[in-house]
């Protein structure tokens, strides 16, 4: 068994969206994924990228990937947020997660950044006591707020004249 | 009195760091800015920008602004994060600080982002409020984990082998 965790580039982002549609069926929210191949492929590898991905990767087949990005805190200058760190399940619990969680936290230190930053659902224990024990503080008192396309058209088109 | 909405240029990141320090002196963390306006110039006007930031002037006095950038989301693709919103103290009660949402509103529908997503404080029951009034929807099952500089530090060197 040979893993290599690398770079990604353009071609793997079809099994890369892979990865995440068989985590989103597995939350129970298939339908909540709606990028494409070609927005993986043009928001990562275009002029100006918008994020880094990582990939493990085990006798060819890409089996695991982390997703991070720079992000801009008004007090601490330039961070890296991890936005999504997958393993196919059958591969679980051999430590290429934590290979891929490594793999980030290299890039963030590489290019000096003052935090990294990522969310947790607040019910996944194990999770929280992973990041603990590696050394992140874990917040609690933050909620997430968020506005889809309806209702930021919504909102825009009802104040135009603010 | 002329308020005036408009995008921050360069000459504008001193102010912009006083509104940051202002902030952080309310909020008892003074010391918790390390970020420097030499950061801000870079960071925010360089060949490759990592965030766009608004201000409200008045009678040519910086009085708020709004910090965003954009994120990529693996279910949504292209999103847009509101980093901080601030109004001066002194001026707070006037609409200054939703004029200054309702632009980074209109920038996230311009750019046909799928999302708009900030944090908020969970004690922060008015702000709350105003962001469901506004079609915003608050999450509560996240928590936000950070590693900061020296867990990074130290995390990575005693994980070189990993």
């Amino acid at each position: 068994m040979k893993l290599i965790i690398r770079n990604a580039n353009n071609q793997d982002m079809a099994q890369i969206l892979d990865l995440i549609k068989e985590l989103a069926v597995f939350e129970k929210e298939p339908d909540a994924v709606v990028v494409t191949v070609e927005d993986l492929q043009n928001e990562g590898f275009g002029k100006n990228p918008l994020f880094t991905c990582f990939v493990a990767e085990l006798n060819k087949e890409i089996v695991g990937m982390a997703l991070c990005y720079f992000r801009f805190s008004t007090w601490k200058g330039r961070t890296v947020h991890l936005e999504d760190l997958i393993v196919k399940e059958a591969l679980r619990g051999k430590g290429i997660g934590e290979k891929l969680y490594a793999e980030v936290l290299k890039f963030a230190y590489k290019n000096k950044v003052k935090r990294v930053e990522w969310a947790v659902l607040n019910w996944n224990t194990p999770a929280i006591k992973f990041y603990e024990r590696t050394g992140a503080t874990v917040l609690k008192d933050w909620y997430i707020a968020q506005m889809d396309e309806q209702a930021l058209k919504k909102y825009v088109k009802n104040n135009e004249s603010i």
